[in-house]
């Protein structure tokens, strides 16, 4: 706890003092973690003195460390200048990702301010869609022309090795003029005689992706081949980039993360506790007012047989226990599902298989629940047949609970909705209509032996 | 649609046939989802034929694609020479991943039948947890000795190339008798003479992992440099694997997947629906069982005011409502609170910041949601009263609910409980009853307005 608090303390005063050189030192000192936590927990003027103060190479790495949201805006409240240098020693992936996300205007003078190479590539990159090979490749890669011996190529790799020190140096791309040729490994220029043509030691049906290839494509081939990177090649069969592993992962793990954190009710991206209140307050809300018009809508069940409930008040206390039980086996399906969909072990129009396998699950839990709470009414009450209502409604409202919720994620994804952001309103208005109307029914049913 | 089912057919078809050449055939044609796919349809019986008639080769490669709970399936339900000969094809660490999974007989059993190598180094690393730098580390790497030359470390990667090629060569590692002396990568064979002795070009301050280093120091390793893999030394300096970059993001990833999948109740690992009924009833159940028990106990302060609810039972109309609802926006706030735990831009104690940063979104969001169900309660019932009552018991409870909803992750977590399981449990205990009481008591306090 000390320790954090010094550091902390430390590049605070440093950046009041305007001390460049003690904050690289202590920025090259710190874990990735602790400059995470560091960089997130300063006031927003503190924040913007430190990217002034830091040389590009610098705040560059630290952009490339924190949060996505916590880099775009430090871009956006940088001097052109600044943010200029910065974009400048991004890799090119990262590049798009950021200045996509500014207003075209601040973009636009940024670009000015950039390299003129640079910015240009990033002109060709920021077209593509961030889920494609297009959106997703680095343009940061080796490509010699296949009419170049092994001799001439060691040659410029030997002279280039410090500015090709950041590139993924995996591979060796073989192209003639500007079109794809075929993919070399370093080590192939290892085992080969320093006269040997490119051309005929590369490897030429080496597989390639078109720029507007989807990220499930994508993560299909990372899984059956174990390559680093895959080349996007145009129509035309342009070279226009490299798709690396580990971007793509990144992308998956963002993706997923973003999918999980809706079921949640956490909508419109990732939260930050950085961002403004007004902000937080909004996306939340955005998602909890339609839920509450949901509520409202499955609570006038209840207000539908309000004589009922006059009569058996005991009723009342069982009512949320059974909307809330019902929720979370509902839930419990929709997780599976969510999950299974992703892993790829059941398609959409399965509906009817996964039927089957959570009425089983359903019927058994709907018994052990239904039977827990008829228990507790039972002692609650001293009635049997109030038990019997309230445990009969769970039961039944369980099983169905748990079909919808494993249903309704694979529905909705054949809708080409998104299921981790409807599925759970959807279920929970179902059910608690539908508990609600069971147990008052049932209690109707039964008037004679619960007053 | 219609392709699925053929190539599903073709395949459950082929097996029956036992037609190994034809299966090997399909498999090669296959995209990697449409393999797991397929392999999860087939009935248990398919599964275990169709291993056997695979290739060890084959069928290491469908294990490791397969999720691992049905990788571990096949090789229990698999002939024990069978499972050694797919084993002895396996990385090491998925090796290892499966055979701690099996009963000791079971897996003793195998280990007799493998490569002796194989099963020695098995046997050395199965000690390691899981979740360590031992754990994750593969044994598969090149390593020579510093007195080697250039040419002639080429010239054994030149001769062993097809033995290599599974290996993951984008580093050498230097050893002298038996002890790490440093790192090369290919490229800086690629660029020295042949006579130089590897002594002098390894980097001789190669950062390296204990072998009991944790998951989160690896995390944080890889965060900060960018290397594909790291050694892991013993504290006597000899290498005993290496962990790679991309095993870490996988167990990283496996590691976040689960966490999330325990907030919505999925608990005891990852649930495939081609789990038996009865375990995954039994898992659902236990997370369950623990829930109603405490809706129960929350429930109980209704049962407590049962006369005010008596006089004004159109409030048995909300109660469900104002608990589903603190506990949607108590939710949201445990997500963020997880999600920037897992992302390190919060500590566990720094629990008065975030307590302070929910409280003023509580304020907002408890004042609309509030409002919207006061109104409902004032239109439906044409009581002003009623709804001052209910839109009052909603606006405080949900400032509470999202102040315990962000604060009570870090809590749990500086506990050394698992916050992902417990938080929302403990959240919509607390917020519903605290809600059942809020409402009551201020419904009592107004009677006079209401009835």
């Amino acid at each position: 706890m000390e320790k954090e608090i010094t550091f902390l303390e430390e590049l605070s005063s440093l950046i009041e003092l305007k001390d460049s050189e003690s904050i690289h030192q202590l920025m090259e000192s710190l874990k990735t973690e602790d400059l995470i936590y560091a960089y997130n927990r300063l006031s927003k003027d503190e924040q913007v003195s430190l990217i002034g103060l830091l040389s590009p190479e610098d705040a560059a790495m630290l952009l490339e460390r924190i949060p996505q949201n916590q880099a775009i805006e430090a871009i956006e409240n940088a001097q052109i200048e600044t943010a200029a240098s910065i974009l400048n020693e991004l890799y090119s992936d990262d590049q798009v990702d950021i200045l996509a996300e500014l207003e075209t205007e601040e973009a636009e003078a940024i670009l000015e301010e950039m390299r003129p190479q640079e910015a240009e590539n990033v002109r060709k990159l920021i077209q593509y869609d961030s889920e494609s090979a297009g959106g997703l490749m680095v343009t940061e890669y080796l490509a010699y022309d296949s009419a170049m011996t092994v001799a001439q190529t060691v040659k410029d790799l030997q002279e280039k090795a410090e500015e090709y020190e950041d590139y993924h140096v995996q591979y060796i791309y073989v192209t003639s003029d500007n079109r794809f040729v075929g993919v070399l490994q370093m080590r192939d220029l290892l085992l080969s005689r320093p006269n040997t043509k490119l051309d005929t030691i590369a490897i030429k049906n080496a597989k390639t992706m078109l720029p507007n290839a989807r990220l499930e494509e994508l993560i299909g081939f990372f899984d059956k081949y174990d390559f680093f990177g895959v080349p996007v090649v145009s129509e035309t069969e342009e070279l226009l980039g490299i798709v690396l592993r580990k971007d793509l992962r990144e992308a998956e793990t963002e993706r997923s993360n973003l999918e999980l954190l809706e079921t949640q009710g956490i909508v419109g991206g990732e939260e930050l506790r950085s961002m403004p209140v007004w902000l937080r307050s909004k996306r939340r809300l955005s998602w909890l007012s339609v839920n509450i018009v949901l509520n409202i809508i499955a609570a006038s069940v209840i207000a539908f047989y309000q004589d009922t409930l006059e009569e058996v008040i005991a009723l009342a206390v069982f009512l949320p226990v059974i909307s809330d039980m019902s929720g979370c086996s509902g839930n419990q399906a929709v997780a599976v599902s969510l999950r299974e969909l992703s892993l790829g072990l059941v398609k959409p129009y399965e509906l009817a298989r996964v039927l089957w396998q959570e009425i089983k699950v359903g019927l058994i839990n709907g018994l052990v629940l239904g039977l827990l709470i008829g228990l507790a009414a039972f002692i609650y009450m001293g009635n049997f047949y109030l038990g019997l209502v309230v445990g009969g409604a769970l039961a039944i409202n369980t099983i169905v609970a748990v079909s919808i919720g494993g249903t309704i994620p694979l529905f909705l994804k054949k809708m080409n909705t998104d299921p981790a952001l409807a599925s759970g309103p959807i279920l929970t208005t179902v059910t608690d209509m539908l508990g609600f109307f069971l147990a008052l029914t049932f209690a109707g049913a039964a008037m004679s032996y619960l007053v």
